[in-house]
């Protein structure tokens, strides 16, 4: 895995929002784009169809650098050889989750306040993503909005790598990026785009600016 | 974990058909009624709850002999320290589980025909589950049942330890064995028994005939 990864724009996946666009097409576009890391989130799937869909996203990803996470389990990140995972506050403890990926994997864990913040890095978190900044209709179990304001105060309390997620795109990524966050994560803004690699290249000139 | 785990009378768990009691309540009086092996299953919990319900019976099994099975989550059952973990046809594929398991798991895995138990022999399984022998209302997405000539056929194919599953209970359980399986699943037998130890001490009695 990448020692450290770069989360200037990281892309969440959701099959359901691609407008029937195949996975591969719409992150291979992404990368294209400007895309620093691709998460791989999928709730409604088995194992084994989750393992297959990490492999063929790994296809696209090979040679670019591009680093791929799996969202909450563990053990598809492992089987599909994938760098990273990422975990819920509902999902495996942090401290069991370093114990099992012993050193093969990035982890990184959603918080949605300052002392969840300050827990994950204590733990060993590789990244933390704030959720949500703002309001989104992707994720609906999501805690209340922790705003700019709230991109702050975990700046200030932790020093592990920050990305922010819920409700981001062009018009607010660089506002997110001033307010501390070392990245910005998205997934309609990408995914629902019609085109992809230029909603990536536009994500990527705000947070750049 | 167990060199070699006795599958006679295997739990599978199901907290739906509890009937409100705790799943440590049920399977603690099913291991006092002879039950030889616990698989929890949970299908609608996130990763963390899985965790916390595996360490709960774990509590209740240590000092029993009685190995804990993980269903489906391979990372769930690292993490809890559990003995085994249980995998579908859909879950993640066989020689990608034992790589990631390196030997700290049992693994079992169920099979609907003759040709995937003998795929499964051929790729280490510790245990092979035959699902659904009988028609079942626990389970709505299973195979046609197989019966018991399906067992037979299927022990004549493979050496690996069987267990049977599927519509089972005092009235069958021993024909299940008598056609081959070195035991016997079951869920609603003993979840939803009234009285759980009892229901266990019945089953294991047909078996042993």
């Amino acid at each position: 895995m990448p020692l450290q990864s770069d989360y200037s724009l990281y892309l969440v996946t959701d099959r359901s929002l691609a407008g029937g666009r195949s996975i591969e097409e719409v992150v291979g576009a992404a990368v294209r784009g400007g895309v620093t890391c691709v998460q791989l989130r999928e709730k409604e799937c088995s194992a084994g169809e989750f393992v297959d869909l990490a492999l063929r996203l790994k296809a696209v990803l090979v040679g670019t650098g591009v680093p791929l996470i799996i969202n909450d389990r563990l053990d598809v990140a492992l089987a599909a050889g994938a760098d990273g995972v990422h975990l819920g506050q509902s999902d495996l403890p942090l401290h069991l989750a370093k114990k099992i990926a012993a050193g093969r994997l990035q982890i990184g864990i959603s918080v949605s306040s300052v002392a969840e913040a300050v827990e994950a890095e204590a733990g060993g978190a590789d990244c933390i993503g704030i959720s949500p900044v703002f309001s989104t209709p992707t994720k609906t179990d999501t805690a209340a909005p922790l705003g700019l304001d709230g991109v702050r105060r975990i700046r200030e309390a932790v020093k592990t790598p920050l990305v922010g997620i819920g409700g981001l795109n062009v018009s607010n990524a660089g506002q997110v990026i001033s307010a501390g966050a070392d990245g910005i994560a998205v997934v309609s803004a990408i995914v629902s785009a019609l085109d992809p690699e230029k909603a990536a290249r536009d994500l990527l000139r705000e947070i750049g600016r």
